[in-house]
């Protein structure tokens, strides 16, 4: 399996990152990452250039790392700058490579490829997830030993929650609704419509309904691994404008060809202070996901082993259409970067 | 390693498998198997055709098993017969491969080649195994680490227990007596002659005998690891015939190339009915193979690595002619399955 | 990886092997050593040439080892001696490789080449580690998850030691040495001098100083990874004849690609029957190792994976020439060594 390379991966949450060393193997790469004394985050290679020792076991002596094994000092853009050893003299050739990190979003997003191609505009929008009073929101991460495409499928085929998820988040009507999928450029669209139906119980909860009700479900996805999902309820019949409506983000980042740094976060308007009611949606969530997906999806990746996904031939249901369009998708945005990246390519330009 | 295709393995104690869905990996595929309302057990690939998730983690609706992540459910045909996703259609493609099952002799026996050729004809008889009165029996399932003909040398040289169960069935004439092999077609005969000799402390606790005695153990094998041994003592001198005998069985089922479901079972037509007795039995059988047996056939596949047990050039003693003969014909039975198996052997018919 | 076969490898302290069976894999070998009843010990391999049982869990019976799966015995030249399968017969091909085995330094030296070749006199000189009474002697065996050649580079490069090792062994004064290295055949020789410095706390515990002085640490390197390094403080300015000194050594042979048996032993003709302070100076060594050398140099390893040292273009620092010079002389052995085996150079001789 190979990677998308020119593109935005979550790293961590900014407050993961603070003015300690903070590793994190992303895209099979070792990554170490700290803030600034400015506060500003740098992500740098992990591996110390001299004896590969891993510099997340240094010391930050103010903005450099200090290798923790025979104590060359790296600054924030990875150039060696103090070498303790003999006369002292910095080899040039001891530099650490310095990846592109952005933070956005009340997270770290770093950028795995060519750097000079690291544009900020690349990564898409979620305002909602910019710190301010409009939004309450809930996040976390959680770590799982499946490849990251077997974790977007699940978000992307939620026909999956009326089973995996009966006593939380499922009702009988989010396989049943026949997803709307469409394609617009990169992005995938896939809307659910749920009319006159009871929604699961942690959903009526948040929601303070018991009742059927008209629901929704849309979701985005974007390259390489990233979605948000819109989940809303109103009464039947009634418009959606108005309505309550949570937004929701899963982000996906490749740690190794067998397992992924989940990152999600939930926002609503409504409800915004009331106490203890965060607590209980990150605990709902957190017990859905770790209880459920998670071994579910441990267990998939377990069944398939080494073998590729299309290899294996799987029967391709009604939900799956948004899940097949964004691995194609996924496939021809690294087929593309395969190609420019060959010397055949060089030449042609 | 390859594996014989069309032949019986046992797959279980028919008691193991209930209403309930159980798992079990036998030649490195993993098998669904459970028992319809009527009684009759069925064996299915435990992999959803969907999206691969192990369907026994999901749960029986009558002689239905229902997929955990999305809910499609198969019949006992292995046919899809429910998809809640959408407008429901059930795709033609989503079916589970079914195998051959077979009950009989208190276990269930799967047929892991062509479906075509399963004939309960081809499983060896075993008679005394049929639920009855005539014989008490005891029986149990051991799990090895160690590719399962290393587990059919240990019973077809039988010369080991003098050494490796000292204390508990060996003696000092197993391994002396000359072993007389035979091959009828593709069954291997074994037998050993021990006249006037002490025999080991379990067998003597059984036979009600402590002064030495004629004794014999022949052994049956029949592809692909199937053994039958017949164990009696009687007084020296006197005839065989009418003497204390039990019938043993010990059947090996591979689970993977390095492990192996291992199943044995002990019947006596004396001392049926004596209290205690069966689980005294069971236990020696028990301790003598965990603690014995087991830690040093996993000890030898350790040693043996990755290589080709010919490739290191395993010296030969007399008593290894009937595993010698086992593996061999066990490796034409392969070998003449692939050629059938081969697209000129298919042009040539 | 290949191994430098026709050298000595320390294989065990001599305490360490006794009358009953002692295992231990070296150069991916397994390897069987006990003493024979003469006291001498003897190094056979552990695998049984019948089905490849480890003979070490078999017994003693003077100086014959039993195979602990069928009873063959094997005396203290390999050879089989016992059969106690059917006629009795000793199959002239159930041998076991016997490795050259030397006792000398309180150690025993495993050639694992070519026996014709295996010449006491190729192991170099420590006298100093002969039993008597001129040096009091700390000793120990610790093993690491890491290539031999990462132990001999931690060793050769002591740069290292005021950073993983600044609470115990390391001060200012080692890494700003200049280290003066010389190459005398495959002999190499890397000297530090470190004038008008403190050392380090448990070295001045042990010297009984507090106040700079002229130090010293000088290391030879012999193939394929025997170190040993004089320590030694004077006056600052006084001439070193007659200072205290240390004499250390440090022993690295290979278990695996991955992994090391590392013997150590520090000797000191000062303050020898001093109490408690062996047990001072063994357990200091021990903390320094295990708490700090021995998770950076596994930490190292597990960065480079499987990649070749030289692939990953480490960055060369002044302190490394020795290092450097070490494993170029040992690939160079190496490459005598597999170009003398091959069928050309046999042809040619
Ligand atoms: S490994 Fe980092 S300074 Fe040597
Ligand atoms: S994996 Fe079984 S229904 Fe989807
Ligand atoms: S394995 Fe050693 S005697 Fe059989």
């Amino acid at each position: 399996m190979t990677y998308l390379r020119n593109c935005w991966y979550m790293a961590a949450w900014s407050g993961e990152v603070t003015a300690a060393p903070f590793a994190r193997h992303i895209l099979d790469e070792p990554i170490l990452m700290f803030r600034k004394q400015d506060g500003d985050a740098v992500a740098l290679t992990d591996r110390c250039p001299h004896r590969f020792a891993p510099l997340h076991l240094g010391k930050l002596d103010g903005d450099r790392i200090q290798c923790p094994y025979h104590g060359l000092k790296f600054n924030a853009e990875g150039r060696c700058v103090f070498n303790p050893q003999g006369a002292g003299a910095t080899p040039a050739a001891a530099s650490l490579r310095r990846y592109p990190l952005l933070e956005r979003y009340g997270g770290l997003w770093i950028w795995m490829g060519d750097p000079t191609r690291a544009d900020p505009a690349l990564l898409p929008d979620y305002p909602f997830l910019e710190p301010g009073d409009r939004y309450a929101r809930e996040q976390g991460y959680m770590h799982t030993k499946a490849y990251y495409e077997l974790l977007s499928d699940n978000i992307l085929d939620l026909g999956h929650v009326d089973f995996l998820h009966q006593g939380s988040l499922g009702c009988e009507a989010t396989a049943r609704a026949k997803p709307r999928t469409r394609q617009e450029g990169n992005r995938i669209y896939c809307d659910r419509w749920m009319p006159d139906a009871r929604q699961g119980p942690l959903l009526n909860m948040l929601f303070e309904r018991d009742e059927p009700v008209d629901a929704w479900i849309d979701v985005v996805w974007d390259p390489p691994g990233l979605m948000l999902l819109h989940f809303g309820m109103t009464d039947v019949g009634s418009a959606r404008e108005g309505a309550r409506e949570t937004l929701n983000v899963h982000f996906m980042t490749p740690e190794s060809e067998r397992s992924t740094h989940y990152f999600w976060a939930g926002c609503r308007s409504f409800r915004r202070d009331e106490p203890g009611l965060g607590d209980t949606l990150r605990a709902g969530v957190e017990a859905a996901f770790s209880l459920e997906d998670k071994p579910m999806i441990e267990a998939q990746q377990a069944m398939m082993g080494d073998a590729d996904f299309w290899s294996l031939k799987p029967v391709l249901l009604q939900g799956d259409a948004a899940a097949v369009l964004a691995r194609r998708t996924l496939a021809k945005l690294i087929e593309a970067e395969q190609e420019a990246a060959s010397p055949a390519a060089a030449t042609a330009q």
